[in-house]
């Protein structure tokens, strides 16, 4: 099965005996489901920072993890975990000081009404229960989503993922809607095509007999290609959502905190505040947890009824973690950091590529870019997407792919990515696309 | 909403001005999703071993909790955490050692054919994915679980979690049949009327149009009240299913990890070997990791189709818990010490409640001990057992009440609960039970 930036294990690759090895005995031991990135795997033994090392000792600079936020081995993470493991790991059915905290400080860091967390352990748990909470809520089960949406691996969360592929079955109460497209849209009428996509979507489930409880999305786009602007696109989303008696859900896993700029939240780059959010990946910098936070009035109306354990969720480790990742991104300011060199990638890497007629776009917010590659008449060039993700990888500097055609280029390093690292990744990213500019055969 | 040992925050408790605000900051920032245990709730601020204190420097006897299973604060995950968050905390993505290392551990515990395992984060995300395999690889959808189980929390989970309670809907994909019940079943009958509940189920299932993908099992049908014999009955249970052309699936999560005896997995105490097996709570002693376990045949045809990655899934600092797990259960002996222990606390129990016309019978599997409360014709005593477990709280031991009537008290201690302890649990379970005669009003 394709899968953009896969390994296809039916291709030779130039790997070593010890991965080979390795390979088989994964594939043994963990089955079909599993995939692994690149052409040529990497084999990693260690990271520090925006480090990571391979089994030969060679080091990668990683460009595409969000999860470790604060850097690889963070040490502050790695004591706020060791005090934790050796004072308390319990769950939330007893009373504990910490879970209650961190919640506040959670909830503070978001606008009213948005004012209750649910703690959880994955970004797809979280997604989930969010589902659960708008049907039981509205009492309805319809779910618009944009068309290579990704929200998680749950069966309700795979149900609303179209970017899984034509295998993964998308049911009658779900329907999607083109994403904005900041490349073929006209930006003068992508907001208002946008809600009109929407009400056409919600027409087509009413055709179905079923109605709107909840419009999902990224609050960045980030499957669909990474779409950072026109940020009003949101807006009217939201808005069209709320016409329809819907809920507004905003995927923040990957957008939230601090990855789109000095904002905590991918959302408040537009005017929009959702209904319900859902946040994960860097929260615990690796420790597994997640949140959804929600409006109280929308927790109550479920949660008088229907209790919520997750024997793990808001455990006092993972909490400790989460708790420390906050303490790292307030006091060594990294969401000014997101902002600011973001904002000078952003700039030297539409200056390296200005020459560049295969590229089409390069956009982003904060520490999340976005290098859109075509040929002639913007014809999406998902090889040559590959192609440059494979030759920094073989350039050691990680990045992936993305985007409904899979050719965006998806830059994505841990917040820590420090100034100095930045010619590393700008050399490497010029260099790997001069190196496939033989395969952007159509120019626009 | 009623839960077995829930705080009921419109009742009056004896509680500190303390624990009040901290209820009170938990609810405004958490929500009405969550629940406590206890009429009066516990306060924690440390744990060791089988010994949690509270914020009052008292401290408890942890008969309950199965998830720290080599003890709070246990020294040797607190080491191998540490260890991993200084080296690599890293996802699936990449090539490492450990967690394929962890998954031939873990895989070759199972008996043939269930040989490779797949990581996900809770045992939710571990039902979950199992019944999108069976759903995918059978093309069918109905399930029928037990009429007071607990599988888990997603949507997908919760359908078939009917002991959630009457606010959380079973979709009519879902059939449900009374488990075996050792108080009121004829022990020869039991597992033919227990086939036969199946196969109505299924016939019910098939009046809706809906065929049978999976019969879902708790292998110790823990929610349903700890039904740990006749051993037979999930036998049949097993055939039942495989003759309609479905997958069995057993749940582990509670009586996985030698939590039954001197046999790692609940369903080896039977004749039983399941197509699909989850496993979770103990697994990393708190730290979030947990699995499903499959014959391969069924994850080629699921995961040659659809890939299947989970972000914290596998990560190497789960992963680093649950092989220090592995390696303090087996080093330590643990599984035969829950044998051991189990069977003298069981006829401890047996003995001390022989006389206490109220006890309708004392059963159990290893370090998993039920105490069935009835009235007058086995009439189920909720009351009592509220009132137990109260008791017992109050007198600094912790155990917990569940079963299909609310009416079993539920004691599944850490597996190093060292026979020292035993006198403390057994003195107190016995002072619990007097205390709460008076309550029995309705003798047998």
């Amino acid at each position: 099965m394709h899968m953009v930036n896969g390994f296809d294990p039916t291709r030779p690759a130039a790997l070593g005996p010890v991965e080979r090895d390795l390979i088989a005995r994964r594939d043994a031991s963990m089955g079909a489901a599993y995939r692994l990135f690149y052409e040529r795997p990497l084999h990693l033994v260690r990271g520090e920072g925006v480090l990571l090392h391979d089994a030969d000792g060679d080091d990668y600079l990683d460009a595409y993890n969000n999860v470790p936020v604060v850097g690889h081995a963070n040490e502050r993470v790695r004591r706020a975990v060791d005090r934790q493991l050796a004072t308390l790991s319990t769950h939330t059915r007893y009373l504990t000081d910490e879970v209650v905290r961190y919640a506040e400080r959670l909830t503070a860091l978001f606008p009213a009404p948005l004012d209750q967390a649910v703690f959880v352990c994955t970004g797809s748990e979280a997604v989930d229960l969010a589902l659960r909470v708008a049907r039981t809520v509205t009492g309805r089960t319809g779910v618009v989503v944009t068309r290579h949406a990704y929200h998680g691996t749950t069966t309700a969360a795979a149900e609303i993922s179209p970017s899984l592929g034509p295998h993964n079955p998308i049911p009658p109460h779900v329907a999607l809607v083109d994403a904005p497209d900041s490349v073929r849209d006209d930006p003068a009428t992508a907001a208002d095509a946008f809600g009109r996509r929407i009400d056409a979507a919600v027409a087509e489930l009413e055709g179905r007999g079923v109605e709107l409880a909840a419009l999902v999305v990224d609050s960045v786009l980030s499957s669909d290609g990474l779409q950072t602007h026109p940020r009003t696109v949101l807006e009217v989303a939201a808005e069209r959502a709320r016409a329809h008696g819907a809920l507004y859900l905003a995927d923040e896993v990957q957008s939230g905190f601090g990855r789109t700029g000095a904002q905590w939240w991918g959302f408040q780059r537009t005017g929009v505040v959702p209904d319900l959010a859902v946040v994960g990946k860097p929260m615990g910098n690796g420790i597994p947890i997640a949140a959804l936070v929600a409006r109280h009035d929308l927790l109550d109306a479920f949660g008088t009824n229907v209790r919520y354990f997750n024997t793990f969720g808001g455990n006092a480790v993972s909490i400790a973690a989460a708790t420390a990742v906050l303490d790292e991104l307030e006091e060594r300011e990294l969401l000014q950091h997101s902002e600011d060199l973001g904002a000078e990638l952003l700039a030297a890497a539409r200056d390296l590529t200005r020459e560049d007629p295969g590229v089409a776009e390069v956009r982003g917010a904060g520490l999340f870019l976005a290098v859109e590659l075509v040929g002639a008449g913007d014809k999406p060039d998902p090889r040559r997407a590959a192609g440059v993700v494979n030759a920094m990888r073989e350039r050691r500097v990680l990045i992936s792919a993305s985007g409904t055609y899979d050719n965006v280029l998806k830059i994505r390093p841990p917040l820590v990515f420090p100034a100095s690292a930045a010619p590393r990744l700008l050399d490497t990213l010029r260099e790997s696309l001069l190196a496939t500019r033989s395969s952007a055969r159509l120019h626009r």
